[in-house]
Parts: C-alpha cells; sequence; structure tokens
C-alpha cells in the first residue's frame, strides 16, 4: 500500500499490513542508497515516521481523529545495505486510552518505539516517536 | 549545489552556502507536501542531517576524514506549509578539537544543533544530531 505522499511514494517504500494496532512497512535499499553505498539516514527516519500514520488510519475513527507526529529520536546503529522492515504496535488499552482522552480533551499524546531491521535480521536503527491524536473538531494549538 | 544522494536531491533540497564551519540549505515545500498540505516530517528531517555532511567535506580533509550519523532527536514546532532553511556550524575551537582527535583516536563525535525556519522566520522543528568523523585508515567498529 502507497502512501499517497509524494515524498514518501519516491522512495518505494510499502506498507505491507496496516490493521487495528498493528503496521509493517518495507524500505527498498536500491532507490535510497548514500554517497557511500548504504540507506541513506533520512530513508531509515521516513521508515520509523510513517507507518504510525497509517496504522492510526486502520485503528482510529479518521472522520473524527488524525495524528501529528511531534517529536522524533532516531539512533542509527548499524550500516544497512539490504531492505529494511519495521514493525509497530500499539495495544489494546492504549488505542481505548487514546481514543477516550482524544474524544475528552481534543488531543491524546502517545509514543511509539521501533526497531528497523535489514534483511538478515540486524538492527540498524531505533526510534522513539511521539504522536499526537487530535479531533477534527478540536482547535489546533 | 546538490547532494549526489538520490534520495535528496528527489526532494528538491540544495546548499546554499558549504564553506568551513558553515553551511545554509533550503527544502523547497511544494515536492514535499504530506497529506494534510504542510512539508512532510521526513523531509524536515532530511533538511536537519544532510547539510553537516557537506559541511564536513568543507571543512576536513575529505581524503582523510568522513562523517557518519550517529543519532538525531528532531522536535515539529510548528507546521511548515513555505520552503524551509537550515544553517549549522562549527566553531574554529571545534573543527581543531575534532581533526586533533579523529587523527589520534581514529574517531572524534561531535553535536549540532539546528533551528528550521520557514520563509517567515518562524522557527518550524529544532534538531540535536550527534554525528562522528572517521579516519579512512582507521578500522570501522
Amino acid at each position: 500500500m502507497k502512501s499517497g505522499i509524494p515524498f514518501i511514494d519516491r522512495t518505494g517504500a510499502d506498507v505491507e499490513v496496516a490493521e487495528r494496532g498493528f503496521v509493517r512497512a518495507r524500505m527498498p535499499f536500491e532507490p535510497n542508497i548514500n554517497h557511500v553505498g548504504i540507506m541513506y539516514a533520512g530513508a531509515l527516519f521516513t521508515l520509523a515516521e510513517y507507518p504510525a500514520g497509517l496504522m492510526c488510519g486502520a485503528t482510529f475513527d479518521t472522520e473524527r481523529f488524525f495524528p501529528i507526529v511531534k517529536d522524533v529520536h532516531i539512533r542509527f546503529r548499524r550500516p544497512a545495505s539490504t531492505d529494511v522492515t519495521v514493525e509497530m504496535r500499539l495495544a489494546v488499552e492504549e488505542i481505548a486510552r487514546i481514543e477516550t482522552e482524544a474524544a475528552e480533551q481534543g488531543k491524546a499524546d502517545f509514543a511509539i518505539e521501533s526497531e528497523l531491521v535489514d534483511a538478515g535480521g540486524v538492527v540498524v536503527a531505533v526510534a522513539e516517536a511521539l504522536y499526537q491524536l487530535r479531533s477534527v473538531s478540536a482547535p489546533i494549538g
């Protein structure tokens, strides 16, 4: 599944599964090589960031809520020289908390931690990202 | 000046000035719009990351040293709906420390803090990035 965001779709990234509380996405190696023959850091960042938005779309009522990203901390651990995949999860209880808080207060912060893994199972980067689910009817601060 | 990295050049980003201890770069708005009409977070990340590499190229002896990025923490403060620019600096004393340490120990960590600014002068994101300058003759750990 493509994201519909040109910046992301130019990378060739693909969301393979997006369902309530779970997403898996892949960043292809070839179009995202840097000057020294490994995957460019910005491609890894993109893979660590955007799938959460599609998971939100498969988890929350998109007529009532939309997510924004507030903060991302990414640590590059190993050079990536294959396609890289990521999986993200939101537990049932956390989904309920976010939904209730966003409905009541107009917004709800939530964190996603993820590991980016190469074709050999090596963790090439880890990320902690902070998102906010916002109610479409609440004023944007 | 283009980066020579396809991922970056596809965004239309441009390094306007790169000299010893200073770089200024620009990310154009139009090709990097997301699904809600603001600049995609990954374009802001890219602008917060890659200019440091070109500053290194204009600062250190590229026959002896090359930089890698280890860690980036980026905070998205405001939506960006224009081109965004960034300036990065390395002080003379810091350049000397990095050079000496990399020559003696094969590597030297250094931090770059940057503000991403829209056409109206509003800071849309702030980033702290950690790089390492490595000696080409040192083993890669």
